[in-house]
C-alpha cells in the first residue's frame, strides 16, 4: 500500500532568501560578510549532470596541476649528481608517462565496472574486505591534506617568482591562502562548471601554448637558454665522482618517483562518474583517457623544452649547488624560479605579457586543484559515514557542523605541514605519492578479483573476452604500481614517507574503532521479543518555574495527551516566591495540582530527578513523562541567559530509565531571526555538491510514500 | 491544604560514593585525579554555623594579609621625596587606622541592619535602588579579581624574599600559583573552619610575635638596625629640594591613599552574617570589631618598627633609587625584601628559624586571601542572578557549567593583570582600592537612608535613640569614606585607577543590559486570557531510523499516550535500506503505518521540519508530537558519534510553533559511566559552600508539599 503524494510546491528558493536578506541582516552577519563575502543566492544553483567538455576541467584540475610541480622535482633529484644527469630527464618523463597510461587504463576498467562513483574505496572494500577498504580510505584522507599542503606551497614559489616581494615568506602567503581558501569553503563556495572550466582551459591553453611556440622556436633555431643555463651544479658530496652503477639505478628511481607526483588525482574521475551526462561510464572513461593525454603532453613538453634550453634546476633551499660557468659562487641576486616560469620567461623573451599569463594561470590552477581537497574530503566523509567507519552525522547533508568540522580539520592540518616543512614543495613531496600508490595497488588488486569473480559465472564468450583483457589491463597495472610503490618506499621512507604512514596508520584505527563501536551498539539495540510491551501507564509532570505562558502552554499540551496522572511540579527554592506562585495558582483556578519540593540548597535537578525516580519505582511498568516549557530565543547570548537548567535536567533525565523527556516550546520573538539562519543555512552551497551531481537544495524534490 | 510528607530516607553519601569509586574509575578520572588531586568524600564534610573563633579567620584572611603588603606602599610612596620624608609614616598609620575603625563601626551597623549576608549589594539596592547596587555590584567583581592579582603578587614577592632562584621570576610563579588555586576550585576544595583557622592564627602569632620581641628588644635597647638602615634613598627628579606644602600634602595623600590597602577585605564579613552562630548579627559585629583591632595593631606595630629600624623601601624596580651611604650605587649584590621580611630578618637576627616562619606564614595567608575571592565570587553570582543581573543559572546550586566559567574568568583576568603588570604589586594596588571605596560610599550613603526611613515610623525613644546613633556613625563614616574615595581618585587615576573604572563600567552596563532583557522576556511571557485554550488533538510521529530497540521503545511510549493520530515516519535516503525497513516492518506486524519520506539528498531535518508544518497547517489547533528515539552512551567520543541528528533536528523543531519534542531515551550499557559522573559532580563541594553556611549536599532535607 505505497501512495505517492504530489510534493507540494515550495516558495522559490530566490523569494525567500531575498525578503529575509531584507529583514533579518544582524550586526553578526554583516561583519562576518565582510571577512567571508557576500552570500550566495540559492537561484544562482541549479546545475545539472555535467558534459565531457564540463567534466574534465571539474575533475582535472588536481591531476593536470601537478605539471607545474613535476617536472620541477624530477630535475631537482638528478641534481644531486650535478647537471650531467639531466640527460636522463626525458627518459624518466617516458616512464612516469608509461605508468600513467597504465594507471589510466585501468581506471578505465574500474569506471565501467563501478559507475556508482565510489571509486578505490567501493573497490577494495567489495573485492578485498574492509580492511582493505578502509586502508584506502586512510590513503585518501591523508592525500587530501597532501594535495593541498603541496598545491599551495608550489602556487606560493609561482607567486614569488613572479612578485620578488613574497621571496622568503612563501609559508606565511601559502598559510594565508589555505585560510582563504577555508573561509571561502566554510561559507559555502558555488561550484559551477565555468569555475573550473576557465582556469582550467586558460592554463592548457598556457602550457600547451607556450610549449608549442617553444617548440616553434626550437625548429626555427631560435630558441634561447634559460637565465638559468650558464651556471654549474655542484654535485652532492659523495655524488661528484663517476657514478657507480648502483648509485645511478637509486638516484634514476628516485627521480622517476619524484616524477610519478604527476599521477596524483588521475583516480579524481572514478569518484565522480554519477556527476557525468548518460552514457555515464563510456563518457567518464573517455574523460579520463583525454585526461591522460593532455597531462603527459604537457609534461613531456616541458622536460623537452627546459633540456633543450639547458635550464639548471636546484632543490630552492640549497641554491648554493647553483655557481656561474667558471665562477665560484652563486650570481648577485640570482633568484631561481620554478621550471615553468623559466621556461616561459625564455620562451617569450620578447613579450612579457606571455610570461604573467602562464605564471598566474598556473597558480590558479593550483589553487583550484588544492579547493578539489576541499570539496572532496566532505565527500569521502559521508560514504565512511554511510559505512559506519566515520560519524554517522557525516552521513546526512546539512550537518554544518560536523562538515565545518571537516573543512577545519583538512585546513590545520595542511597548514601545520606547510608550517613545519617552509612550504617546501620539494619536502612534502616525499609524503605525497605513498598514499595514492597505496591506493592504486589496492585498487587494480581489487579490480582483478572482481573480474575473476565474474569471469566464474559468465558464460556469453564476447563478454569473458572483454573480461579477460580488463582482468590484463588490471593485472598489467598492478604489476607497474607495485613496482612503483616499492621503489617509492624505499627511496623516499626516512625522507618524510614514514609520517604518511603513521598517518595512515592512524587513521586506519580511527576508523575501525568507530566502526566497532557502531557494531556494538547495533548488537545491543537490536530488537527482541521483549519489547513490544507497552507502558501501563503515564504519569505527567509539568515543570513550572513561573505561572507565566510557556508554562501555560505546557500545561495545555501535557493535559492534551491525557495522561493517567497529571501534575505540576515547583522546585522551591525561596519562600516568598513559593507563596507567590501558589497564591497565583489559586487565582487561576487550574485544576492540575501543583506539587513544592523544597531545596533549601538551591539545587534543582536533583529533587526533579529523584522524583521521577520515586513514581518509577512505585508503578515500573509505568512511564514518567516530564514536560520542560522552554523559551526558544534568537541571539546566541540569550540563549546564555535561558534554559540552561532544562538543558541540564535534560541531561540527567536522559539517564534515567522509564522517563521520556518532553520540551514544550514557547516563540519568542526574537526567535524567528534564529529561524530564518537556520533555514538559509540549510540552503546554503556545499563544497562537494557538484561533484556529486547535486543541484540546488532549494529545489529539492520529495515525494511521501504510505506503507 | 498542605500536607507534609516525610522524607523518604536517602542512601548515606559516604555508602554511595564509597561504591561508586570502586566501580567507575575510569582512565579519564585518573588522568584527571593526578592533575587535581584526590577527589573528596562527601562524608568529610559536615559544617554547622561558625563560632565566632572560627568565624574570625574564615572572614578575616582577605583582610589581615594586607599587613603584607600595606606597609610597603606607605613607604614607597614616601620614599619619592628620599628617606627624610619617612617621619610621616607613622602619622599615615594612625590615618589609615581611623579611617579602618570608622568603617569598621559603620559596618557593625549594616551587620545589625542587614543580617541575611547581602552585604553592600544589598544595602546599596534597598535603599538606593537598582543602579547603585549594579554599581556597587561592578565594584565587587573588580575587586574579587584585583585581590587575586594582588595578593598572589605580594605572595611570589615573599618567596622570592625566601628563594633567591625566584628573583626576577615572580609573575612566573604568581601566574602558576593562579593556575593551581583554580584547579583547586575547579575540583572543589574542602573548606573547613580549620582549612582558615591554622594558618590565620599562625600568621596572627607570627606577625604580633615578632613585633612584640622587636618592641622588647627596642626597650632592651638591642634592636639592630635593618639591612637596608646603612643606604640612602635618591629623591625622583623635581622631589629633591625642600618640599612646597602643596607637593608635601600631595605626597602624603599619595601614601595615605596606598596604605588603604589595608582596608580591603573589612566588608567581608558584612556578607556572611548567616554563617554566623546565634546570635547571629551580635556575633558577626563582634567578630568585625575583633578582626578591626588585630589588623590596626598589626599594621601600626610593623610601621613603628620598621620606623624604628631605619627600613629604607623603595619600588622594587627602581632599585636605583638606593645607594650605599656615601657611595655612588647599589652595594654589589643587594635585594630588596619586603618591609616584613626586612623586620623579621632583623629582629630574628639571631634565630633564622623566626624568619622563615614569618615569611612561609605571610606568603600563606596571602594565598588564602586569594582564596577567598575564589569563594566569593561564586557566591555573588547566584545574588545577581537571582536579581535577573547575571545568567539565571548562576542562581540554582550545581551548574558546574557556569559555575567553572566564573572561576575560570576570575583567574584569567587576575592572569592578565599580573602578566601586564608584571607582579608588581605597586603598580597593582593603584588600581585596587577604588572599588572597594565606591562600595564603601555607596553602602554608607544606603545606611544612612535605611536609618532616616526607619526612623519616619519608629516611636520608641530607645529604639529611636539607637538608630540615631546608628546614623550619626554612619554619617561620619560616608564623610571619611568619601574623602578617602576622593584622595584616591586624585592621586592615581592616571596611575591606573582608570582602568578599573573602566572595567566597573563594562561590568555595569553588561548587567544592565542582561536585567533588561529579563525584563522584556517576561513582559513577553506574562500569561493572559487567552493562554487557556487547549490543543484539541494531538498528532504523534515517532521517527524510526531503524526498527531497534530505541525505536520500539518510543512508539510503546507514544502509543501509552493515546495520540489522535499516531504514526512512524521515516526519511529514506537510500532504496535498499528503506527497503529493509519497510520488510522488517511488516514481519513485526506493527500496527502503526509508516510514512516514508524520501529525501534524494541526503537531508534528514529539513523533510521532518517541513512535514510537521504540514500537519500543523491542516489542524492549526491541534499540536504535533514529535518523538525521536535517542540511546544514551556514557563516554563523550561516543556522544559525538550518535545523536547529532537528533541534536540537530530538536534544535529545529523547537522554532516550529504547535510542536512538542519528545525524547525517548534507551541507555545503553556505557551510559551507566555517565550517570555515575553526573552524580558525583553533583554531590561535590562547591567554593563559597561554608561562608554560606551550606553543610554537605548529600544529607540535603527535603520536604514534600502538596497543594
Amino acid at each position: 500500500m505505497i501512495t505517492t503524494c504530489t510534493p507540494e510546491p515550495y516558495p522559490s528558493a530566490e523569494k525567500r532568501v531575498g525578503r529575509s536578506t531584507l529583514s533579518f541582516v544582524s550586526v553578526g552577519d554583516v561583519s562576518k560578510r565582510i571577512l567571508l563575502g557576500r552570500k550566495l543566492r540559492s537561484s544562482q544553483l541549479g546545475e545539472t549532470l555535467l558534459p565531457k567538455r564540463i567534466a574534465l576541467p571539474v575533475f582535472a584540475s588536481d591531476a593536470l596541476s601537478s605539471v607545474a610541480y613535476a617536472p620541477d622535482e624530477v630535475f631537482i633529484m638528478l641534481a644531486v649528481a650535478g647537471a650531467s644527469t639531466y640527460v636522463w630527464s626525458w627518459k624518466i618523463g617516458i616512464a612516469v608517462a608509461l605508468v600513467m597510461l597504465t594507471v589510466i587504463a585501468s581506471y578505465r576498467q574500474t569506471v565501467h565496472a563501478y559507475p556508482s562513483g565510489g571509486g578505490d574505496y567501493e573497490v577494495a572494500t567489495v573485492n578485498l574486505g574492509r580492511n582493505a577498504g578502509v586502508t584506502v580510505a586512510s590513503a585518501l584522507l591523508v592525500d587530501y591534506v597532501l594535495t593541498v599542503a603541496v598545491s599551495i606551497s608550489s602556487a606560493a614559489q609561482y607567486a614569488a617568482g613572479a612578485i620578488p616581494g613574497l621571496i622568503g615568506h612563501e609559508a606565511t602567503a601559502a598559510t594565508v591562502a589555505v585560510i582563504l581558501l577555508t573561509a571561502m569553503n566554510l561559507r559555502g563556495v558555488r561550484e559551477s562548471g565555468a569555475f573550473f572550466a576557465v582556469p582550467t582551459y586558460l592554463f592548457m591553453v598556457a602550457i600547451l601554448g607556450m610549449c608549442g611556440y617553444g617548440l616553434l622556436r626550437l625548429l626555427a633555431g631560435d630558441l634561447p637558454l634559460a637565465e638559468s643555463a650558464g651556471l654549474e651544479i655542484v654535485p652532492d658530496e659523495g655524488w661528484d665522482g663517476p657514478l657507480s652503477q648502483v648509485a645511478l639505478l637509486f638516484l634514476l628511481a628516485r627521480a622517476f618517483s619524484s616524477g610519478c607526483a604527476a599521477l596524483t588525482g588521475v583516480e579524481a574521475i572514478s569518484n565522480g562518474v554519477p556527476a557525468f551526462r548518460k552514457p555515464k561510464s563510456r563518457n567518464a572513461a573517455t574523460t579520463l583517457l583525454m585526461l591522460g593525454l593532455i597531462a603527459i603532453s604537457m609534461m613531456m613538453s616541458v622536460i623537452v623544452l627546459a633540456k633543450k634550453m639547458s635550464i639548471r634546476y636546484v632543490d630552492p633551499h640549497h641554491l648554493d649547488k647553483l655557481r656561474a660557468a667558471g665562477g665560484s659562487g652563486l650570481p648577485e641576486g640570482y633568484d631561481q624560479h620554478p621550471v615553468i616560469s623559466q621556461i616561459a620567461n625564455g620562451v617569450f623573451d620578447h613579450f612579457p605579457p606571455g610570461f604573467y599569463f602562464v605564471v598566474t594561470v598556473t597558480g590558479i590552477i593550483l589553487v583550484l586543484a588544492a579547493n578539489t581537497a576541499f570539496n572532496g574530503f566532505p565527500v569521502l566523509g559521508s560514504i565512511l559515514a554511510q559505512d559506519g567507519l566515520a560519524p554517522r552525522s557525516l552521513g546526512s547533508r546539512g550537518d554544518r557542523l560536523a562538515y565545518s568540522n571537516g573543512i577545519v580539520f583538512l585546513a590545520a592540518m595542511s597548514i601545520l605541514l606547510i608550517i613545519v616543512f617552509d612550504a617546501e614543495t620539494t619536502k612534502l613531496i616525499q609524503l605525497y605519492i605513498v598514499g595514492v600508490f597505496v591506493s592504486f595497488n589496492l585498487s587494480q588488486l581489487g579490480m582483478i578479483r572482481h573480474w575473476t569473480r565474474h569471469l566464474a559465472t559468465e558464460r556469453d564468450p564476447a563478454v569473458r573476452r572483454r573480461m579477460l583483457r580488463s582482468r590484463a589491463i588490471n593485472t598489467f597495472g598492478l604489476g607497474m604500481t607495485a613496482v612503483v610503490l616499492v621503489i617509492v618506499l624505499i627511496t623516499k621512507f626516512l625522507a618524510g614517507a614514514w609520517i604518511t604512514i603513521l598517518a595512515m596508520a592512524f587513521f586506519f584505527m580511527v576508523m575501525k574503532a568507530i566502526g566497532r563501536h557502531y557494531a556494538r551498539v547495533e548488537l545491543e539495540l537490536a530488537a527482541d521479543e521483549q519489547d513490544k510491551v507497552m507502558p501501563t501507564r503515564v504519569h505527567a509532570i509539568v515543570l513550572a518555574s513561573k505561572l507565566h505562558k510557556p508554562t501555560l502552554r505546557a500545561l495545555a499540551f501535557a493535559r492534551a495527551t491525557r495522561p493517567n496522572v497529571l501534575e505540576a511540579i515547583y522546585v522551591s527554592i525561596d519562600a516568598k516566591a513559593t507563596n507567590r506562585l501558589l497564591e497565583e495558582w489559586d487565582d487561576r483556578h487550574l485544576d492540575i495540582p501543583l506539587k513544592v519540593l523544597h531545596s533549601p540548597y538551591r539545587e534543582v535537578v536533583r529533587p526533579i530527578v529523584e522524583y521521577t525516580q520515586e513514581i518509577r519505582r512505585a508503578s515500573p511498568r509505568g512511564v514518567v513523562a516530564v514536560y520542560i516549557p522552554e523559551y526558544v530565543v534568537g541571539r546566541w547570548w540569550e540563549q546564555l541567559l535561558h534554559n540552561q537548567t532544562a538543558l541540564r535536567l535534560k541531561g540527567r533525565l536522559l539517564f534515567t530509565p522509564g522517563v521520556m523527556v518532553i520540551s514544550v516550546p514557547y516563540q519568542l520573538r526574537s526567535s524567528q531571526l534564529a529561524q530564518e539562519r537556520g533555514r538559509l543555512d540549510e540552503e546554503r552551497v556545499h563544497a562537494g555538491d557538484l561533484r556529486r551531481g547535486r543541484v540546488a537544495s532549494g529545489d529539492t524534490p520529495r515525494q511521501i510514500d504510505d506503507v
